[in-house]
């Protein structure tokens, strides 16, 4: 019984890596930037996209994919700025698999398309597990959830590329110290980006845009190289 | 293939439902009254506990498990302000389960304490399908998330006895608006308590020890009647 139990959960995780490629050499396939937003609930990660989207207007076209338990109230605010959504309800699952992003990326133009933004689930533990065929995964962090989660959650710091600490516009009102949070992540991921910013007032907003134009660029430079 | 799945999963819940139950019969066989408080990571729940028991001394004798992926941080801080306290470390996992509790509950000396308070591991999600044998489910919600969380996550918060607002003191420095949250939760679930408290600052904290110490005295007057 037992074995059975343990074959399922790897055939499980094994179909999603492959739907995973799958997804990745679609984008590849198109020159679409696929960029994985991870955090906990209410870490500000669509004020975020707010922000970024009006950075990056008339550099990148981009389209985003919103993950929720319920609702559709992220999706919402993301057309209100105008830019392509589509909105996967996970029905109660904690986080979204390469399965969901393949049934919602056929709603999804990619002609004309640069980048690809998944707003995940608001989880800081059960994302870490799911690739979900994206290029870069990106881990937000708000001031004001305190600075001892990168300790207590490291799975899902480990496995990004950047950490994108928000509300930094609160940080004064807090006891939270960037020094601790930026020596923590350099020590669980030494080659991943850390930013801070404030999404709301715009600070460390132009930075960051730059940063993810600059990644496009090297991944779309490296998969030609790949491809000769 | 697909059959054997769902039964095996089938049975983990009924097990989990059952080893609930003993954990409750042990609580209430020696008078010990069960809270588990869920939320977000970050949101307060550690801080609350450390203003709830200096509310609390001389009235309730308390004792804590903590649940955590990693480390033994939040235990350390409970541990500091003399409240005995059980770490565990769920190595990955995503919420506490009742066989967690059981056998986290066999380093605790029951007698002469007459509260128990869990705090599961930051997640608004798993946590919310999992029944530890509590008397209470107390979801925490910070004003920092964001007032759109009890329609984002809806089964948590439906199913607590109580909504506790937290970092009521950062709430001008947001949008938060505290009425929308608490029209949302009276639709969820109208016969939850809702409070609203600032941990750091002590604001609303006596008002919920008061609440716990009635809720405790009903469920023993209750359990004593069920008993005759």
């Amino acid at each position: 019984m037992r074995a059975v139990k343990i074959v399922a959960a790897k055939k499980l995780l094994k179909a999603n890596d492959q739907l995973a490629e799958e997804n990745r050499a679609k984008l590849d396939a198109s020159g679409v930037f696929g960029v994985n937003v991870v955090g906990s609930p209410g870490c500000g990660k669509t004020t975020l996209l707010e922000a970024l989207f009006a950075a990056l207007r008339g550099r990148l076209r981009g389209a985003v994919i919103e993950g929720d338990i319920a609702g559709s109230i992220d999706a919402e605010r993301i057309e209100a700025i105008g830019i392509p959504v589509v909105q996967i309800n996970t029905d109660g699952a904690c986080h979204l698999d390469a399965a969901m992003i393949a049934a919602a990326t056929q709603g999804l133009d990619y002609q004309g398309l640069d980048l690809l933004v998944v707003e995940n689930v608001g989880n800081l533990v059960c994302t870490a597990g799911f690739d979900l065929g994206e290029h870069l995964r990106v881990a937000i962090l708000s001031v004001t959830e305190g600075d001892d989660k990168v300790v207590k959650y490291p799975a899902i710091f480990q496995g990004s590329d950047a950490l994108i600490v928000t509300k930094m516009d609160l940080v004064a009102m807090t006891n939270f110290k960037v020094d601790r949070v930026v020596a923590d992540m350099q020590r669980l991921a030494p080659e991943a980006a850390i930013f801070q910013v404030s999404a709301l007032h715009g600070d460390g907003i132009p930075a960051l845009a730059e940063w993810l134009v600059g990644r496009r660029k090297m991944t779309n430079v490296e998969s030609q190289i790949t491809k000769e």
